[in-house]
């Protein structure tokens, strides 16, 4: 099962890629989701993780396809606010496309889209998304039926829970907060990876 | 001598598309920096724009490349917060990019870096930079003489002090809110172009 990382926007630049840095190796994706950092900062984060060895196909552009572009990484992640799936095949079909769902009808309508993966959630409760209620496992099971393109689970998801999902054809969860606000982010994903295995 | 318009990002999706519609024949470029606008917003507006018949090379897109790459747009303008003219250069050559620059010294390095004009400023006082000085005529000047690339004026500039500039070898001029707060942008921008002629 992957593991995908989203930064939380609430990093300073350094502080951003040093921690990706640390960690990268422990993930198997790393959506870069900063949106109000400006294209020269993100250029800079990109840039340096690159130098440093984090391999292109980990990372995942969310929003910026430019920045994707320009440094010739395969990954771009499309959320409502951001361009049509359709718009960006037809601009660069070898780009892998993901997009951000929140109910079985938005999952079916990026699929015909022609998107290649989808995030749904959010699955548990998450301090990110306070004021919103969980979607829960029900919903995400029948997304997992009735679509065909993989699915990666969002929202509060860690150790404590994974136990929940346990059985369903996941792609792989996605964690936002659990690595990026922890303080030892090497061995929260550790636990998170064998969590998963005895799940 | 081009009249440049920049919009002040103070209008919604609706307004700023069907004011650009209303007044586009009256201008040679319209750039558009929407800093605060989605990816998506920026798409429909275009989009719009595109299909009521403004031709794309009088458009400019401000820092969104990917919004200008994915409309076939030949036009970018890239603020200091943005990429580097290199690395748009070298990803898409035919791409005509400008700078925006506030000295002799910023200027000759955008010139070095490829920029095909630059935007100097601010020339007068103007209400969106309200806490600092203007820049005068005089440094105009003196980048005027330096630099090779054409130099786009902006900066508070009206039919009132448009004479100051008499006799410079700019390529253009730029307003923002002359016209974007303007009640009546056509006439305004009818007597910008009568004061330029007269000038």
């Amino acid at each position: 099962m992957e593991i995908h990382v989203i930064t939380d926007g609430k990093q300073s630049t350094v502080e951003l890629t040093n921690r990706l840095l640390f960690m990268h190796k422990e993930v198997d994706y790393i959506h870069i989701r900063e949106r109000n950092k400006t294209a020269s900062e993100l250029m800079s984060i990109v840039t340096k993780l690159i130098e440093q060895g984090v391999p292109k196909e980990k990372l995942v552009i969310n929003d910026r396809l430019d920045v994707a572009l320009l440094n010739h990484i395969p990954n771009v992640h499309l959320p409502g606010h951001s361009f049509s799936t359709e718009k960006v095949k037809k601009y660069n079909s070898s780009l892998r496309i993901g997009s951000s769902v929140h109910s079985l009808e938005e999952a079916l309508m990026c699929e015909k889209a022609g998107a290649d993966y989808v995030i749904y959630g959010h699955i548990f409760k998450t301090n990110s998304k306070e004021n919103l209620a969980p979607r829960g496992v029900k919903q995400l099971r029948e997304i997992l039926e009735k679509i065909k393109i993989p699915v990666i689970a969002i929202g509060g998801i860690d150790p404590s829970n994974i136990s929940e999902l346990k059985g369903l054809k996941l792609k792989g969860i996605a964690v936002m907060s659990y690595v990026m606000q922890s303080d030892d982010p090497i061995t929260a994903l550790k636990e998170l990876r064998k969590s998963i295995a005895e799940g």
